[in-house]
């Protein structure tokens, strides 16, 4: 087979290839390959017509056959709109392609998903989910990417009331997975469950918000959330929707005031804001105090000044101990998902998923090892086990897997 | 990296795979795959977050980065609703799915494109020409396949009109490069070119209408086309906007009973129809006559009863000489149109398909060699070279490739 690849590299400012990043990045990080041999007109035969139409037809009979005969069962659609990526915020669908394929080529690496990356031109709720759905036959997954608060939560909801396959919003669930798991092993360290910590949570975004819901579910002792006014109350009358609810199940303890003012003899600060918190408010915690600062590429406070007053710090970072980082949930969750062709993913698979991902610290457990690295190899198999024995037992499993 | 394939065989018909199809399709025909390594955290910290924030910060700024630091400009995505899929006409969109993933294949293997399946579940022209739009930033091209006619005239035209990337419907510009390539070295053979020519198409779907355009587009000297009610001219008063622009400007010789009728004296007949022919119809033609049979499976006639008649012989089918196969024409469109980033596919890109691929035969030109076989490692480049040269003089090459 002759393939002659692109050559078009003279049109582009090659000088930015000095950079690393962009070297690396030169022509994408993906490819679409084929499984099979195509040799001759015998292969063709086979895997194109005529040959082919007899699995068109066995499907068009047996719906099904779709999972057993095609790609389909494997694939997930990382799809963003462009809107919230990384720190970056609205930058649109083409420079949003960067990091989805980052992700699909995450998805394949570390779980043996097949991931297609789909930018979308369009933000209003309504299209985003319309497309989707009209997309979704071609896919085993979707997970949702980039997509800003609070338009996030609706296309999410709506997306998982229309389709039967999984639709997984990583910003959300992902973050809540890794933060759960880490949580649980720091309160485990200091001898304590987690209804025994207060937290507060800085940051009421897709992150922030799916991070309290999950901690919520999994029995936080207490928790409140600030956004960029403030402490979330519900003497509050600028709340959107999902600030709404959040002011209904949070705050027992009433803080109206700042961050800073709540995390005086709180158990747990949880970043995700992009904001900054002072040295004193973190001295000012209970002791065995938990600090998450997980804004990139800047903490909300450096981990280094963290360590000073606090038993465990964790960032989003690599170049420090315990690294929250979404790569350890996605692939296995897919994967396990798509093992049993879920037909959603329910809340118990996300706690089951977290849970899994704690219990590989296993008694190696220390104050910088409250959660394992993205390259442990034990990670994605065990998330994926999880996730699937959970879609059994909720009844969401289409076959054992 | 672990990678835990899906184990779901457990579910599926596996008494399916006796059959070599079957087996052969288990699990799909195709995979996503990384281009770059990602062994440990400073590879993820490049490929991923934080390193790829520069990307998509350059690409922000300046948009056609995209070109350089992605892989969208070699995706094609394969589109269809499912809805006249190989000779099985509306059988949906999950059940076109292994088409659709051939196509990718084939697009890979010939000429290096990565090509997405993407299956849509909706069929209104708005709702395809809405999707396509809103999925256009995530590739470098549209190839449509396998929508029903006469909605993918109206599909493919507004999507040419609306989006800056290469748009093509293989059914119809595929068919007709190949059937171009194929008429002009029969009339080679017998000394004429295609001015003498007067030629009858059964057929007026996507491929009938579009073979005859390219047709007239390149000077045959008359052409008349049937639908399944007869011949097509302008007395008839059930006609669809896309067949009586047909009548207008065709059909000079005024045929208007069956294709059969028509035959009579003509020198090439072109099935594109699922119908039949008789022998004594193929008898009744001009002497050195041309007959392309490209119905799948089943030719119009059998080329072995042709052959008693006709000087040129073709089919669709791999098993006999001169196989009329659209995989020697899309591979190379769309390499070559990608090589420079063509902002279209010209009616003179496609024509210059057709002339390179005729050339290929060169002297080797034979009554059964009238066109080359699709495994004929010259056709692709000759055909990527072609278009690209012709997407430059059109003025469609944003760079020189």
């Amino acid at each position: 087979m002759t393939a002659s690849p692109a050559s078009s590299a003279s049109s582009s400012p090659a000088s930015l290839d000095v950079d690393p990043v962009f070297a690396l990045h030169r022509g994408g990080k993906l490819e679409v390959r084929s499984t099979i041999p195509v040799r001759d007109a015998g292969d063709l035969s086979l895997a194109y017509t005529p040959g082919v139409a007899k699995v068109c037809t066995a499907i068009a009979d047996t719906p099904s056959l779709v999972n057993d005969y095609t790609w389909v069962s494997n694939v997930v659609a990382v799809v963003s709109d462009g809107t919230a990526v990384l720190g970056l915020g609205d930058i649109g669908p083409a420079a949003a392609m960067p990091v989805m394929e980052g992700k699909a080529l995450l998805f394949k690496e570390f779980a043996g998903v097949d991931a297609v990356p789909i930018c979308l031109d369009c933000t209003e709720v309504d299209a985003l989910v319309e497309t989707v759905v009209r997309l979704a036959p071609s896919f085993g997954g979707i997970n949702l990417e980039d997509i800003s608060a609070p338009r996030c939560f609706e296309v999410e909801d709506r997306l998982r009331e229309l389709l039967d396959i999984p639709v997984f919003h990583d910003d959300q669930h992902g973050t809540a997975i890794v933060v759960l798991a880490a949580l649980t092993n720091a309160a485990r360290l200091t001898g304590r469950t987690l209804g025994d910590l207060r937290a507060v949570v800085a940051g009421a975004g897709a992150s922030g918000v799916a991070v309290t819901r999950i901690l919520l579910e999994a029995g936080i002792g207490d928790i409140a959330v600030a956004d960029s006014k403030g402490m979330i109350h519900s003497g509050r009358d600028d709340l959107n929707p999902v600030k709404s609810a959040l002011a209904r199940d949070t705050n027992r303890a009433g803080h109206t005031g700042s961050t800073e003012q709540a995390l005086a003899g709180a158990d747990v600060f949880v970043g995700l804001s992009g904001s900054t918190v002072s040295e004193e408010a973190i001295a000012s915690m209970a002791p065995d105090s938990i600090v998450f600062a997980l804004s990139n590429p800047t903490p909300e406070v450096a981990p280094s000044v963290a360590a000073r007053h606090a038993r465990v710090v964790a960032t989003g970072r690599s170049d420090f101990p315990n690294q929250i980082n979404n790569v350890l949930a996605f692939p296995g969750v897919f994967r396990g998902a798509l093992d049993v062709r879920a037909t959603a993913i329910t809340e118990n698979m996300k706690v089951a998923a977290a849970t899994a991902l704690a219990a590989v610290v296993g008694d190696d457990l220390a104050a910088d090892y409250v959660i394992p690295s993205p390259f442990d190899e034990r990670v994605a198999p065990a998330v994926t086990a999880a996730v699937a024995e959970q879609a059994r037992k909720d009844g969401v499993a289409r076959v054992n897997g």
